[in-house]
């Protein structure tokens, strides 16, 4: 690397500290930078500005938004008795991907845990009780992770919740679409034994 | 990725268009370019404009450098009397980091692919015949590649450089050191039988 020139070497620096990029794929990128035209290059470079310069926290379900409150918040065909409580901006944008869901988000940015010192007051827990109290929303589904801090913050979530006057659900768990029992975890399948569900025929 | 506001969009798509970066990296690129200090996401996209704008190629030997002439070529400690013909600027970078090369550089920019409409004036092959021209130089390394490209490209260079008093060599080609034969290619194992080497007790 230090056999290139020092512009070149400084621009494989700053691209070698993004996750996933190692000091090879860094220097791949950066020639690529290099032989790309000139509008492409000031382009990326302006878009890495503007996304700094532009994108906030949506005031209300904290999700990633160029405008307050967020175009989702503010869309009138949306449902908004409902509200999915996620725990990150892309965990949002996955629920979203499926179109199954037509009510609005509610972002914590984090899920509880005390192993990292991360309690109840470094995520947007008071903001989420704070909507909740306002009276409009009459579900609360809890999409945060399967795993053990997902699973800890949603009971929190939901015991914090009992003071109010409505319903909390949890996103089901269980044997995902399209997999194979013998390749699968023993917590999953005794959680799918346990949340069995009836078949109805008629 | 629509999901997300339009300025990150932006940002993804840019990334995804470097080599090896899909959606989804782009997008895990995006995010933590997002969230890293505004210092950290200026330095990156500066260096962007910067290599565009600073990096250019030495006159003499068309490596790629902030100077012209490059640090290399007016460096009174190298042999100004061997020359390296190599493809690539990187190709230059990996024997530079080797350390047992102490002459001067001569970039091609390329091989010679008819296959592809590359034909010697796409090459920085005159510039060659030019430094060889004035007299200096003593000894020629044709260190391109040692693939079908690379080494028609020596051929040619060994044939166009006939007319001028200078030794023209090429690397050597064999087996890889901590290479093992039986995972080796046919014509690399023949190439290595082909120039075996004298070894001499004494």
């Amino acid at each position: 690397m230090e056999f290139y020139p020092p512009s070149l070497v400084r621009l494989i620096k700053h691209l070698s500290r993004l996750p996933g990029i190692g000091e090879k794929t860094a220097t791949r990128l950066a020639l690529h930078i290099l032989r790309s035209r000139h509008e492409e290059a000031k382009g990326l470079s302006q878009s890495i500005l503007e996304v700094k310069d532009k994108v906030r926290l949506c005031s209300k379900c904290f999700g990633l938004a160029d405008t307050d409150p967020c175009s989702l918040c503010v869309n009138p065909n949306r449902d908004h008795s409902i509200l999915c409580v996620v725990e990150q901006p892309s965990d949002l944008v996955a629920v979203e991907k499926t179109g199954a869901f037509k009510g609005l988000y509610h972002v914590l940015h984090g899920v509880l845990s005390p192993m990292n010192g991360i309690g109840p007051n470094d995520l947007k827990i008071k903001e989420l009780a704070a909507r909740v109290a306002q009276g409009e929303i009459q579900e609360l589904i809890l999409a945060t992770n399967t795993n053990v801090e997902g699973e800890s913050t949603a009971s929190y979530l939901n015991e914090l919740l009992k003071a109010y006057p409505v319903r909390v659900t949890r996103i089901a768990s269980g044997v995902p679409m399209g997999s194979d029992l013998k390749y699968l975890d023993d917590v999953t399948i005794k959680r799918a034994m346990e949340r069995r569900q009836d078949l109805k025929f008629g």
